[in-house]
């Protein structure tokens, strides 16, 4: 006899991460280093949360940054009071450290969830993104590109800069 | 002699409110409504957030909701810790509740601040999108249209019974 449930509809299970696969965010935490995923990136590091400039830009939003728990979860459906906490507080900084070294003239957020939700790294991230007078961000979906560590570090140098935090993870 | 200044550029401010402003998310919390903002968009009331319908909708995501601070505050910037920790609380429930109830595949949120950043209601505002398969959410970002509140009402209806959480002001 079918089980009884207080859903509305079926849910089928919302994680979507393969069973042999290789996290770039715990990675880049453990000392696990690739072109994309550099000791430079890190602008702040935290308890329960870092920051990192992102490795792949839009192009009318250079400098972009990604806000990460330290634990490994997947999405926003499983994370925790206290890393959720931790990362909404390290984003808001972030959002800040950006309007106050950036040039730019607002800042936007964003969060993806599942494949159909835009999600294609495997561990809960929070983009921040620099925005300027019609830079068109959401218009330009398919333009991003994957940025060098050349034209990545001066962004992340300028925001340690700005927020004086702590920045590696010893 | 200019003054010596440790910011890297100069912020102008970052209000944008007009002076005579009537603020659509504080005159729905006092009982003042109209077509975009009615009792019926409610889903959720808490201390210090409430979450309701979306009055504008993106063509391949209807009932997008939004999480709204209690208090006016214009943008992420200026959040206070405690309104932060209630939005993003309220933000978490309601994707859950939205991909439980939605029959969606995912979601996704997003949160804009200032003319450039995307911004034109002068109250901070989170959106929660539930997100389909090629919906194009970001693409399709012109289409936005705004909505009946027959079309929005049956979309609270269903997050309030799968919230279960007050849903008024009194």
């Amino acid at each position: 006899m079918p089980q009884r449930t207080t859903r509305a509809v079926h849910v089928p299970p919302t994680t979507h991460e393969p069973m042999d696969y290789t996290c770039p965010f715990c990675g880049i935490q453990r000392g696990l280093f690739n072109d994309r995923n550099l000791p430079s990136d890190i602008i702040a590091v935290t308890e329960r949360a870092f920051a990192r400039i992102a490795p792949k830009w839009w192009p009318g939003n250079p400098g972009a940054v990604l806000v990460i728990p330290r634990a490994h979860v997947e999405n926003l459906y499983d994370l925790s009071p206290a890393d959720g906490q931790a990362v909404w507080e390290l984003t808001q900084q972030i959002a800040v450290g950006i309007r106050s070294s950036y040039g730019c003239e607002g800042t936007s957020i964003r969060q993806h969830n599942e494949p159909a939700g835009g999600q294609d790294v495997w561990h809960l991230h929070v983009h921040v993104f620099p925005r300027h007078t019609d830079d068109r961000l959401y218009q330009r979906q398919e333009e991003a590109r994957w940025v060098s560590s050349e034209e990545r570090a001066p962004f992340a140098q300028r925001l340690r800069e700005q927020l004086g935090m702590p920045a590696t993870f010893d």
